[in-house]
């Protein structure tokens, strides 16, 4: 027995013993946890969003939604929602942007190099993509686990795989037509997780920093949350991709590789909760409320 | 076979074919309701809390924590919380009040007629209470569904139940120890459920309207999204049980019996989505995504 494998029975020990003392906290898993283990998010998958309030981070999955996250870093590049808005905001929903004029064909801004119309991506084969999973039973999906840093659901024949809609999810927007979404109408996710909107729409990514100047911003008095009057909108800076950035602009992250030894760890000691203050140590988690650490890259 | 069964069996048969035409939306319901199947939340259980931006309501549940319920309403009266503050803003998590010198004997203020200590009221038997079950399966609990208008989770043994940590339940705060938690110290959750909670402390009640006017607070930025300095406290204006206002300033509110012929249906209709929007009609539901209708009373 290898010691990986070692290691796997050592953590399966862990996970049967609510409380054992081979379980460590969450605060341990990530202070003994190798450099090695954390990866860098590259520069062209990181969107960069300033607002008034602050800067938000957003990792993009273009292995779930190639297609989207192709013309969103179209629209990044052209300054597209730079001096757009954030147009709504509903109570433990999303926060959702994009054009004021988007429904007026005279006055909307242009797509201009990106796509006008997408196929819908709400799901895509698990092909190739690595799986790590996550045992507790869950209300939607058959199988749910992590795939390249992202929550992820499976279905029964373990055919298809697809971005879960928990709190932080970055979806696409869209109208009637499945296929109706561009990636210039984006929306965060900042309420319990609305699962049920999973494969029913396309979903392109997450916010990995920042999340509190959305989730905090007025809700909307309009019906779903949308701001009534123009003077509501909060207005959007900037968006651009981190690669697009002069360099002294671009922030540098790390997250915690979902596939390493120590994410494992996070999972049994999420689930075993070992911390003084735990009466009953729960021994159960669901997807969402795994925590995705993400850190600021050590300089030198 | 009766009317009710009749009924029973085809809300089964409509459960059983997802986008079947039997099902109704949430819209239909909630317009198709009869008037007996909304109940007045009685004054003694309604909490009435004025901050600046606004007015929440909540509703307190004494069938599961009944000593934290006498305890709360007797702050209530004597008008504890008028004056105190909104001290915690964690994102994704919790807002929480109370007195910002809780931990210095000789600033804080007395509890007087209220307890300075009470039993852990974590769960209770299960005896007695209705029982409107959810079938879906449930990360947390063995089993879950809805008891007097709240969420709540049952044992494997079917022994024990408890209100569930869903988005807007609102919780009594405690120390190290079990039995710490008094109701001065309240909690309401403001982002995904955070369900390793349950059975870890006391849940009260929840808020029924006005959510937003705590959920969009600015989040704190020191240790547990406590605020740093008192000039960023929320002051809390006033918090009075509804049967101690005067009859013109007290708020009537009746909410969709959790035990209604209606309420099922409206299960189903979150269940199968057959809003045109939808394209995959979901055919699941978990406990904290099901809404639970309030409206005001109509007056004469």
């Amino acid at each position: 027995m290898g010691h990986a494998r070692l290691t796997a029975a050592l953590i399966a020990l862990a996970a049967a013993l609510p409380g054992s003392a081979t379980t460590l906290t969450t605060a341990e898993v990530l202070a003994q946890s190798a450099p090695q283990e954390w990866k860098e998010i590259p520069a062209d998958r990181l969107l960069v969003m300033d607002i008034e309030r602050g800067q938000i981070l957003l990792e993009l999955a273009p292995e779930f939604a190639p297609e989207h996250v192709a013309n969103i870093r179209i629209l990044a590049g052209q300054g597209h929602w730079d001096g757009l808005a954030i147009l709504r905001s509903q109570d433990n929903y999303v926060v959702q942007w994009g054009d004021p004029n988007a429904e007026k064909p005279e006055a909307r801004r242009a797509l201009r190099q990106a796509k006008e119309r997408l196929p819908a991506e709400f799901d895509r084969p698990v092909d190739g993509l690595p799986f790590e999973a996550l045992l507790d039973p869950d209300a939607y999906a058959a199988r749910t686990g992590f795939s390249l840093g992202f929550p992820v659901g499976r279905d029964a024949d373990n055919q298809r795989t697809w971005l879960l809609h928990c709190y932080a999810t970055l979806g696409a927007g869209r109208d009637m037509a499945a296929d109706s979404s561009t990636g210039a109408e984006l929306y965060v996710v900042t309420g319990h997780a609305p699962r049920h909107l999973d494969r029913n729409i396309t979903t392109v990514g997450r916010v990995i920093e920042g999340i509190e100047h959305l989730s905090s911003l007025p809700r909307g008095t309009g019906p779903l949350g949308f701001y009534e009057s123009p003077e509501q909108h909060v207005p959007i800076r900037r968006i651009r991709l981190a690669a697009d950035l002069p360099e002294s602009e671009r922030p540098r992250r790390e997250r915690l590789d979902t596939h390493s030894r120590s994410f494992r760890l996070l999972i049994e000691a999420r689930r075993h909760r070992r911390e003084e203050w735990f009466v009953n140590p729960v021994g159960r988690l669901e997807v969402c409320n795994v925590p995705l650490p993400v850190r600021t890259v050590a300089e030198g």
